[in-house]
């Protein structure tokens, strides 16, 4: 009997191309280090992809939309049917994403891991659904061990279709209305850190709103323990398409493919998939700083340093597209740039 | 006899187009305001380009170079030969601004108005030189009032040829060895702020050379005196082309073309440019965050909001080049979205 694939090892970024890839960024016209952020970039880029010339042509999106059993509790300022009819909007081409993945020649897909309405319409939608919604993490358990294990290997199954697409780079995006309520309760558990720090209004709560929602996940963090191991957090307090997320970039990573990390709701899972698999940082950038305060917690306790900060706050892997071109840009001026002796430009 | 044209009046965005877009974004499918910075660009877009669906696919990038008599004062890490040598490289496209801008498919022209020694190449060089570069600030004015009207007339020329080529975002950009110390000088009388805020290592200078290049300006600044009139100021303190940068974005202005400004230097223009035309700040955009320290003072004292920081310090308009996806982006967003009504998405 092998390890499930989350918990088997996973390889290593090249050392030898990063540094061939700094030695080359010294070389460049420009003074050492004026490319800023672009130049460590691109050569996290060369080391992931085993190459000195990096390329982020080919970029695999997938969106994972579930429902939450907690958005019974009045937790969002959308109905839960916002998520049905989302799903049916990603795949028809009118949504954020839909618009950003054309614009980035991007491939898009879109997998129901567990929408409870019925979707206007499933053309185009990829079906991995577990159940009509979590569980509402006051009263119970989100899911089941099973049901977890299933939702983790349907984010697999995603890396493994980018895989076989020649993805050079994996975003994924999240959709299910009450997703930050999950996301912030997870992301209290495994960080040992106050639910303040981590609720926020998400689509648009108010004041009172949002201190509603603290004390639902106070409640649920009180019914569900404090004990950090990562599986059985996600489990208690997870939804399905954040679980799934957590799987799909481990099986990037395992497949050697970077990932471009979206924002609180896709880093929640991040979190989670680290502490399963903590080379997994490795292979991670992260897009954006989000506007939904706990975010900025989220980033800060992961070290992590986000590319883009544009008051986004949509998920969807919207910010995470956004963010794309940077690390396009990034690859074009180390493939692309003269060398000082190539140009002939005395190097100070 | 007419005024110069830097001292016409400057359209105004159209206020109607602003309204039409600030409605269309609460109708797309997404809580409002949740595309951040992206819904304000695709506003104001709307407003400069008289469109309701805006677009920048046409940018022209005018990078134009020219020397500084206080270069040979030791005011920064490179020769002054590195200045002709980057115009020869920016024309042959080894620089990072011609790689982004061949990335963007833009048009990139580079002016010469008044590069010090002889160019290892002028094919591909628009010719508008003034002098073997400017006068020392530290001993004498940078230039006559007579070269100042050329090189804010040259300028406007580069606005025009914009104009004709169809562009719908104007760059500019900047070479020169020394250029950091004029752009400090000129900011510092302009805003009346202590030197220490505005000076920096520009191209790499150490601690040492900081202080240097601080002590210099400040000797500059009492030579000059402390008349905040633009036109001294900019004859007094400026560059070719800084200057012409200047111009350049008035022009741009007055053909209703909006302008993405670039790093330290391209700002210092646009901080000379308000002065002498204050209605400019309606067509500017700011697309980053230098890590030139004195950009931090800059923007904060024009209120503007960059949209990038990747801790870039190039100039060449790369910075703002980097940013042109963004604008994309939020363009895109705004053109494509599916409404609420059309997608049949509950709107909370």
């Amino acid at each position: 009997m092998t390890d499930p694939f989350w918990q088997q090892p996973l390889p290593h970024p090249s050392r030898p191309y990063y540094d061939r890839a700094l030695a080359r960024q010294q070389q460049l016209t420009k003074p050492p280090g004026s490319l800023g952020q672009l130049e460590t970039l691109a050569c996290r880029l060369c080391a992931q992809q085993n190459r000195d010339r990096p390329s982020v042509d080919r970029v695999y999106i997938a969106v994972f939309a579930g429902d939450h059993g907690i958005a019974a509790d009045g937790v969002s300022a959308f109905p839960q049917e916002v998520t049905a009819q989302m799903v049916a909007n990603f795949a028809n081409g009118g949504a954020a994403i839909s618009v950003l993945a054309r614009q980035l020649d991007a491939t898009l897909e879109v997998i129901n891991m567990g929408v409870a309405h019925p979707l206007p319409d499933d053309r185009g939608v990829i079906n991995e659904w577990i159940a009509a919604g979590t569980g509402n993490l006051m009263q119970e358990a989100a899911m089941t061990a099973g049901q977890l294990e299933m939702a983790l290997e349907a984010g697999d199954r995603a890396a493994e279709r980018a895989s076989q697409d020649g993805a050079e780079l994996f975003i994924g995006g999240d959709m299910g209305i009450g997703n930050t309520t999950s996301a912030s309760a997870l992301a209290s558990l495994l960080l040992g850190a106050r639910v303040e720090e981590l609720v926020g209004p998400g689509t648009g709560l108010d004041e009172l709103g949002v201190a509603r929602k603290a004390r639902r996940i106070r409640a649920a963090l009180e019914r569900h323990g404090n004990e950090r191991d990562p599986f059985h957090a996600l489990a208690s307090l997870g939804g399905f398409e954040i679980a799934a997320l957590a799987g799909a970039l481990i099986g990037a990573a395992h497949r050697g493919i970077p990932v471009l990390v979206d924002g609180f709701i896709v880093t929640a899972a991040a979190l989670a998939a680290t502490h399963l698999s903590p080379d997994l940082m490795q292979w991670l950038h992260f897009s954006h700083q989000s506007r939904e305060p706990g975010h900025r917690t989220l980033l800060e306790a992961m070290g992590a340093t986000p590319i883009l900060d544009l008051d986004m706050r949509l998920g969807e892997g919207s910010g995470a597209a956004v963010a794309v071109p940077v690390l396009r840009s990034a690859c074009a001026l180390h493939n692309e740039m003269a060398t000082f002796a190539e140009a002939g430009v005395s190097d100070g």
